[in-house]
């Protein structure tokens, strides 16, 4: 598939055909994805490849309490889970509250198959980790590597969608997965044949989040040449 | 350009021709990468295009003592600036020693252009944010932006490098290039012609990351179908 084409396409799939992934074709987007870059070329990801559709159910169950949370936030107006404003719904309530905003969670052990895409913290240069923000710059290491998984997967006509309402169950997902302590969760990757594959995505213009040499700069192409 | 071989040749270029980068191009390669996906499809992504070299050189310094402190991490044989294990260099005497290690950033005026690229932090859900480790999730809604850039670029026959180490100088940027103050820097990419395009990256094989049910379980393709 021409690179253009993928990415132009390559959209967030929640629901799945019947149709099973083989290990043949996770070899061949694996194959591809595992050149993406990472500081030092230390590649410190790994990918565990879900078959076993109890571990599957049992990752669906461990995402309920944040996505209850999301939920409930989202529905107040607040971007869920962000580190700048903080929140003001009753978190208590939200957690004892079920929902259906994203039902994939409620049936991941019938998707045909699930990855999650872990990164050793031993092995990343997290240069910001020292300043009074959220850290972001760990996953220049990791989130090339699980975004190339998706690109590859479109070529092969499948689709996914990159997850990490799992993160907070870390702990229990490392026991599950048998991760070592120095692992953390980049992703959960449902994989499988898309229901219906959709090719206009809605993604803001280029003159809406480029300038030229500053934040308030002109739009690019507006200087003389 | 066909996916798999963007994919497998994108590889980190930090030497580059005195070809200028033109808009026309740039624009082409911004129209395409801005499909990335982003958490809620909110796009809290902003790309500063510096053309000015005087700003350019001004990157380049404030990159400096970081580079340092990496180098000396790096020769004593760590993961510099990693999350798990203490560092034991002389941080002092390393910030008062220059480095050769990348020639790139003592001379950043004289890449063709340099993108910045940022995130808004309250358009983010940094899922991870209350876990006692560092920060990896919010880079998901803005490192698939930043790899598409390399890999849309790699069609121009243009190469370029995901950068980090402006982080730390996170303060200085948001003054020199007007940032508002919840966004963060994900990414320094220079860009230009490759002096040399190399087509053979060193990659470890799908066996050695990937692995079925369990992290310490059986590669793929060994179950039986």
């Amino acid at each position: 598939m021409e690179l253009t084409e993928a990415m132009r396409t390559t959209f967030a799939c929640r629901e799945f055909t019947d149709e099973p992934v083989s290990d043949e074709v996770l070899h061949r987007i694996l194959d591809v994805a595992r050149f993406a870059p990472s500081g030092g070329n230390r590649q410190g990801g790994h990918v565990v490849v879900v078959r076993d559709p109890a571990v599957r159910r049992r990752l669906g169950e461990l995402v309920q309490p944040t996505l209850r949370v999301y939920a409930a936030q989202a529905a107040a107006g607040e971007t869920p889970f962000n580190s700048v404003h903080p929140t003001a719904i009753d978190v208590e309530a939200a957690l004892r509250t079920p929902t259906d905003i994203l039902p994939m969670f409620d049936h991941l052990d019938e998707v045909p198959v699930v990855l999650v895409v872990t990164v050793d913290l031993a092995k990343v240069a997290s240069v910001d980790k020292d300043l009074d923000r959220v850290g972001l710059d760990t996953g220049a290491s990791i989130y090339p590597l699980v975004w190339n998984i998706l690109l590859a997967a479109r070529a092969e006509g499948l689709g996914g969608v990159l997850t990490t309402l799992i993160g907070p169950a870390e702990t229990d997902v490392q026991a599950l997965l048998g991760l070592p302590d120095s692992h953390a969760i980049a992703a959960l990757i449902p994989l499988g044949r898309p229901v219906k594959q959709l090719t206009r995505l809605r993604r803001r213009p280029v003159e809406e989040f480029v300038t030229v040499d500053h934040f308030d700069g002109m739009p690019l192409g507006s200087r003389r040449e």
